[in-house]
């Protein structure tokens, strides 16, 4: 089944302590589509500037990722970000932010992509995200990401999103910012409570957990010997994850369990190296081995 | 097989946001032996002034731990801690220690503990660990704490205890601090290298790390709603893991990652009340209810 998403896509620039690359690709569409390409065809929705190399998306050349929603536009700038993790490798310091093209309308969704069944609303205002959410015909699994930004200013259009998704994916300090809650368990209930069927908190390199009304599930990282620029690790991650349940027919929390690993699994490939070198020198069949590595070390 | 531990012995004074405790039994050989006697006899070693209420140990009553290894010295004083978690759960602000008679010399091994085949060498000197350690006849498994204070100050000591243990249980910052290296899973392999066969890396609510020469397992922290006084969870993971190992004729990866899911399980019944409250009201069966329990969510 195909599966849409909807993110930013940018120019980046990363720093850490394994060196800096300039001018890379990034964006959380741009992640969330080649993680979840290695499971179902994705559709990419997003839009950059004409200041954009076209050449950059050569990165999708070959693969299942339709790029019919991607627009260029005449006038603006492509959004861009240099981050550096030299500091501390759990998380970027922001050196210089240009929103650009991302302050203004959200892109257009391609009148063929408005049928799709599996949707991913990346980060963006939660106003744009119930938009694009609208126009969609009969989503069947809609999950999204939010940000601290829209939790602090938008709290009232975030919340009116929760009620029109089945899960939502936000990191442990967004879901305490978010709740008012330090307990992750009693925060990601209280998310619970204003509509979604299930919460992801993703935890960085202390894993991930899910709660789900009849229970939760807690996942640690794959344990990374060599992690060489985190950035993207958690689109990456909302990626396996929403490739793999685009594939199967339920949503059962076994299901989604299994959904969380390969998310876990792919963003230990996109960690161990720049951009989307990591995900770019990665093939299914090592996704798959790696999975039943982590599976076998998971049990006891 | 009997289970020997030496360690610290205290009065504790606790608050976190579910309130205050003055006066309460603590120190890592007490929440060590309790969880442990979940599943052996536990010998306990370890000293205390003579300001030290008897009725202290009467949390003891019932229990297979024999206290003939507790020294009451006269003319000195109970080691003592009050410690806050009001501003982080997750770690404790020192409000006031006196180490007291902790600063004096080692209490002494009875000599009916000293065939003991089992032995976790608590946190102190690591003169002092390596002392009680040569003094015992022919231990088959032994398991060593350690802390921040130590590793600034005594290194090389430190360094000599490793190349005579089986394994070593610090917690990430104090793996940090000893290998210099950020990534715990390096870390972890640099300890190994000098000396002990495998490494537990305590990451609080995170879960845990270890590595062995054949691998690594890691493993969440079972995920507790409700968590009162997160005081001697360390020492309980340790007690869960060492008492479980003690009833083992092997020490294999798949034993070990038993041991430690009993250490993380004991350790979430700890962190629900003040002191030992949380084990007192416990039962084996309950204990081992929650392990299937846990096994299960880690399951996919």
């Amino acid at each position: 089944m195909s599966l849409l998403v909807t993110g930013s896509i940018g120019i980046d620039t990363v720093e850490t302590p394994h060196g800096k690359r300039d001018d890379i690709i990034g964006g959380s569409a741009i992640y969330f589509s080649y993680a979840a390409s290695f499971f179902t065809p994705v559709r990419l929705v997003g839009v950059v500037g004409e200041d954009c190399p076209k050449a950059m998306f050569n990165v999708f050349e070959g693969r299942d990722v339709d790029t019919g929603g991607l627009e260029v536009r005449k006038g603006s700038k492509t959004f861009r970000w240099h981050g550096s993790y030299v500091q501390d490798m759990n998380e970027a310091v922001t050196v210089e932010v240009d929103l650009n093209v991302l302050a203004e309308r959200a892109p257009k969704i391609p009148q063929n992509f408005l049928d799709s069944r599996y949707v991913f609303l990346a980060n963006t205002h939660p106003v744009l995200q119930q938009e694009m959410l609208g126009s969609l015909k009969s989503p069947r699994l809609v999950v999204a990401d939010t940000m601290n930004l829209w939790i602090q200013t938008e709290h009232k259009e975030l919340t009116r999103l929760l009620s029109k998704i089945h899960g939502l994916v936000l990191n442990d300090g967004e879901a305490r910012l978010f709740t008012g809650e330090k307990n992750l368990i009693k925060a990601a209930r209280q998310v619970l409570k204003m509509g979604p069927k299930f919460v992801v908190i993703k935890k960085g390199e202390h894993g991930c957990l899910m709660c789900f009304d009849r229970g939760e599930f807690v996942l640690p990282a794959f344990p990374a010997e060599q992690v060489v620029d985190p950035t993207g690790a958690g689109d990456s991650f909302a990626g396996g994850m929403m490739g793999y349940l685009s594939t199967q027919g339920t949503f059962s929390p076994a299901t989604l369990k299994r959904a969380l690993a390969f998310g876990t699994v792919v963003a230990s490939y996109t960690i161990s190296d720049f951009s989307l070198a990591g995900l770019q020198s990665t093939t299914r069949e090592q996704i798959d081995d790696r999975w039943h590595e982590f599976k076998q070390a998971m049990s006891f």
